[in-house]
């Protein structure tokens, strides 16, 4: 079973409150490989909330998705206030490296937190400035060098060209669920995590969902 | 004086607590035209923050400067929880509009929230793909009509050309000061607001600090 090729989106609905992230990280522990952490979970339940997730469920890796693109000291400021509670954190690579990543990846070499970039998105709007922009990209993401990369399983063969692009990377591919990518399309593509949302942390029974989705990408034989 | 024309960015020093931003906003109001408070104070003290800053200076502009980049939904989950705080937020025009910009500029039409839209940034790394794939980023920004439009300080060549693109819009120009732009560069090149970051927050004597970059800035006169 592929359930531990899952990062779990912890997006609290609308009125949530911390416990409903705590009870989904606890239902899915020991099987998810990990949980991403938002904006929109940092605005509702501020770090206090990483530090709980991560006591929740110590084994499974905290993927902070903040989606930095700011100047390196901006962002250096923001991810040292999280670093303690995660295991990696993702930032956008066309903010460039020269007084962005590159002082980024430097605290991330430093602190032991893993840095993953994004290459592409897996909504319609990516298709706009991304995708056209990405041999630009791309090239910041080889001069970064991250422990991870974000491509969509939304277009499963932008997965396919991160891989061949980006052999060293671990490959995580958000879309899946409610965006619209069948589980699996992604992993049979070559990533190496799918990232689900709503269809797993927002269902009545996460663990089900999680179990569910994990049976329909076990057609595929990721590496 | 052009005070009125200045946003202060509140990005806390390390270690320090709220109080060392209402401190700063109290010494200020009445002068400056806005905080800007970015992910690094959300990650410092969360949406009650921005309450409390609001409370320090209600005739201030509140501009929250979470560099939004993500998916429409996340994006929306975000922002609905400092909306009540805040006069504008600032996301990337580089998500594209459909299923990014599209659903947060109708997010901020129905909460009267404004939307300022990141053309090109302060940093070197902006040349590496922002400032290559400008033209893209303006067909974005055309198509969405933002209120505002952030170009750097740094670059005043980059704030003409957006004084030109967007008309109708306001130009908020980061990188005064620490970041090497001398105050007055953005408004002498067309902008209507300079964002200035350390060089006053970080100051033993903000205001003082806020008036000499007033008064050096008072050769230019803006529109």
């Amino acid at each position: 079973m592929l359930y531990d090729r899952f990062i779990v989106a912890l997006d609290p609905p609308r009125g949530a409150g911390v416990g409903w992230a705590l009870r989904v990280a606890s239902a899915l522990c020991g099987f998810a490989w990990g949980f991403k952490l938002g904006l929109p979970f940092l605005a509702g339940f501020g770090v206090e909330g990483f530090r709980l997730v991560r006591r929740a469920c110590p084994g499974a890796s905290i993927v902070a998705d903040l989606k930095l693109a700011d100047i390196g000291f901006s962002m250096r400021l923001t991810v040292e206030r999280v670093g303690p509670y995660v295991d990696a954190v993702i930032a956008h690579s066309f903010v460039g490296v020269e007084g962005g990543l590159g002082e980024l990846a430097e605290w991330a070499r430093e602190s032991g937190v893993r840095l993953a970039l994004v290459y592409t998105m897996s909504h319609g709007g990516s298709a706009e400035v991304l995708a056209p922009c990405r041999g630009r990209l791309a090239e910041v993401i080889r001069r970064v060098r991250p422990w991870g990369v974000v491509a969509p399983a939304t277009r499963p063969g932008e997965v396919e060209e991160a891989r061949r692009l980006f052999p060293w990377a671990r490959i995580l591919s958000p879309g899946v669920g409610a965006q619209g990518a069948r589980p699996g399309s992604a992993l049979c593509a070559g990533a190496d995590y799918e990232i689900v949302g709503r269809s797993v942390a927002h269902s009545p029974r996460p663990l089900e969902a999680l179990l569910e989705a994990a049976r329909e990408a076990s057609r595929c034989h990721p590496r």
